[in-house]
């Protein structure tokens, strides 16, 4: 593709990102069909009218191969909901909007664009609106969504903030949906490790929104992180597209994790969404008493998600290989180690016998078989292993443990 | 079964749990093949030393027609660490002490025996040593199993009580192992509501173990609780024993819940009892930052249990029928019709219409029909549905919402 054809494709993009909403799989399936470009040719150029509407897209679908009237009838349906925004389309203005604020447009047909997002299929965004300086798909190659609820506690906030944290420094960028309570907490955890975190807005990335969160937002944008939106700049975040946006967040993170949502939460949908794309989701649990955890022990409750607890626990879901599974294996060799009891892994009879050596003075072997129930045989042989592992030595007559 | 017989059956099994340690399967084999009274006879008949054993192995297995030679093995291993506990033996001594302390024994041959013990096969106690006045099959009819760390937080000593009160409320009976930490506040939870709780003790039923829980024990005893042990009175509680122990808590209720556990935690081992016996387990979850919470965060992770955190969800899991699941149906209703919004229910596009008509302002059907991409036949049928439920309204030209 020339750059003279990317200008152009990015443009039809943008006006397509103004004409539909978000995840309107018909026009996905179109612009995928046609062409960016041909297809907005094609939609500007109908008049408005059933009459017209029905000869232009029965010349499309004809053109198209498409003999299915079921089809025909989605499309018309379409163009009558997309014609009503033609009137005073002007992606140039919107992306010179977006330029003073230093941002770009990323369109599928770049390098920059996030492969994750594909998995949409034709819901994916036609195009994404961004502000940040760090490249999108390098950016979002290791990412994890952490996901949660506004009304959360401080329980959930610290937990959220230590998992960004962590996160951060093990390479994975955060993605979150730049709200209160637990988005905020996580976007501040990847800026407190100067890591990239990215938030998905519902409303155009010129609107900081919600405005208590501008501030933090504006500092995405100065770190490594970014402010991304499928909306043009302009668009007010909507409650429908609150829950469109969600399924950004589900596919550009190679796992969801729930850190705090109430019974019935937003972030049950997202969790949704993310198992829907097939990406491992995960729920932090909390006290029972907590109504701000009751939507993550939900999630559990009903096998929807795995149970998480710290960040290894998050990157084992997430996929994350190399040094960070070596050092969660060695967390867990060192929890079994920590716990782990000298008289561990001997054999049942052994274990017996063990059991019934006195610790303060010496016993005899008779009186050592009959309290631990083994045979003679089964006595002498346990006592000799035990005497060799060091666990029990010869006292006098008889025999006492050298541990307790 | 005659009176008689069955007195000679309670002093021979009395015999056999003095003589074994318990879950000896070969033992359980062995009693359930010929009986306890023969199996008791043909034992004590037989002399020591390899010859001999071999001879009256030889002998049992050739009369229960038991061809295989590596069953004679076991067998006469089994007799070799049988017979140094024949010596002394007293059961009518250890009986006196049981009936002074105001207990009795139960068998498998009574009617007071509890049915789910028997899921144990050939591991099952030979009987039940009992101290407390309720009947025991009709206590345990209808019984829940809640451990956990003798290592408690006050958060899960107070979910431990919380629990068991609630299912008290429920008609459940509450089993565990009289430790200190989590098992007290079951004990404890059952007390308050007046209701029964039985305590598996893995020494005799004569020691009050632990001593700083003497108190407690002895009012479960006074109450319609039962202290419960399979090993003879003066027995000690070894290591082995609380281990054995843990199966018949996992055995003697419908369903097992772990209310607190750290990584590694014997709780964890009654959790896999349960399992191999194909009852439900549930595990309470709590904050991340608990130690004491680890091992229940460690069943959920690894799918070995369900996330319970009320009464009514460990009745679910225990099979509570009735008016419990209809109280938790109902609950459960409530809570998704407090969160239950005006507009949840519309369809797509009507909620997107919904969306574009402002509160505060009325607005014309063009600009809304734009505002929510829609055709402007689905604009106008999207109006008509919201006018008709009562969510927008005309107001001169245009249209506003009544609610928000």
């Amino acid at each position: 593709m020339t750059a003279l054809d990317l200008a152009e494709v990015t443009l039809a993009r943008a006006a397509w990102s103004r004409i539909v909403e978000p995840g309107d799989v018909v026009a996905g399936a179109l612009v995928a069909g046609v062409g960016p470009v041909a297809a907005l040719r094609w939609l500007t150029a109908m008049d408005t009218g059933p009459a017209s509407v029905r000869h232009g897209v029965r010349r499309l679908c004809d053109h198209l191969d498409v003999p299915d009237a079921g089809a025909r009838g989605r499309m018309e349906r379409a163009v009558a909901r997309w014609q009503p925004r033609l009137a005073g389309l002007d992606p140039r203005r919107e992306l010179s909007v977006l330029s003073r604020l230093g941002g770009r447009l990323v369109v599928p047909e770049d390098s920059e664009w996030p492969r994750r997002l594909t998995d949409l299929g034709a819901g994916a965004p036609m195009c994404l609106w961004v502000r940040g300086q760090a490249p999108v798909a390098a950016t979002l190659e290791r990412a994890v969504a952490l996901v949660g609820a506004r009304a959360s506690t401080d329980y959930g906030e610290r937990t959220a903030a230590e998992l960004s944290l962590g996160l951060g420094d093990r390479g994975f960028t955060t993605v979150s949906g730049g709200a209160y309570g637990i988005d905020a907490a996580v976007h501040r955890g990847s800026l407190a490790a100067g890591r990239a975190t990215v938030a998905f807005l519902a409303g155009g990335v010129d609107r900081l929104y919600p405005a208590g969160n501008a501030d933090l937002l504006r500092a995405v944008t100065q770190g490594p992180g970014l402010l991304i939106s499928e909306v043009p700049p302009g668009s007010v975040p909507s409650r429908v597209r609150f829950l469109k946006r969600n399924r950004l967040i589900a596919a550009a993170g190679s796992a969801t994790v729930v850190v705090e949502a109430a019974w019935r939460s937003g972030s049950l949908a997202t969790a949704a969404l993310a198992v829907d794309l097939l990406r491992p989701v995960g729920a932090v649990p909390g006290p029972v008493t907590s109504m701000a955890s009751a939507g993550c022990h939900r999630l559990l409750r009903e096998g929807r998600a795995v149970c998480v607890t710290d960040t290894d626990e998050v990157c084992e879901l997430a996929g994350g290989l190399g040094e960070e599974g070596v050092a969660a294996r060695a967390r867990e060799d060192s929890r079994e180690r920590a716990a782990h009891r000298p008289h561990d892994g001997l054999d049942p009879a052994t274990a017996l016998v063990f059991e019934a050596v006195p610790v303060r003075r010496a016993a005899e072997v008779e009186a050592i078989v009959r309290a631990a129930g083994v045979s003679p045989a089964e006595g002498l042989a346990g006592l000799g292993r035990l005497e060799l592992t060091g666990l029990v030595r010869r006292d006098g007559a008889g025999w006492r443990r050298t541990v307790t």
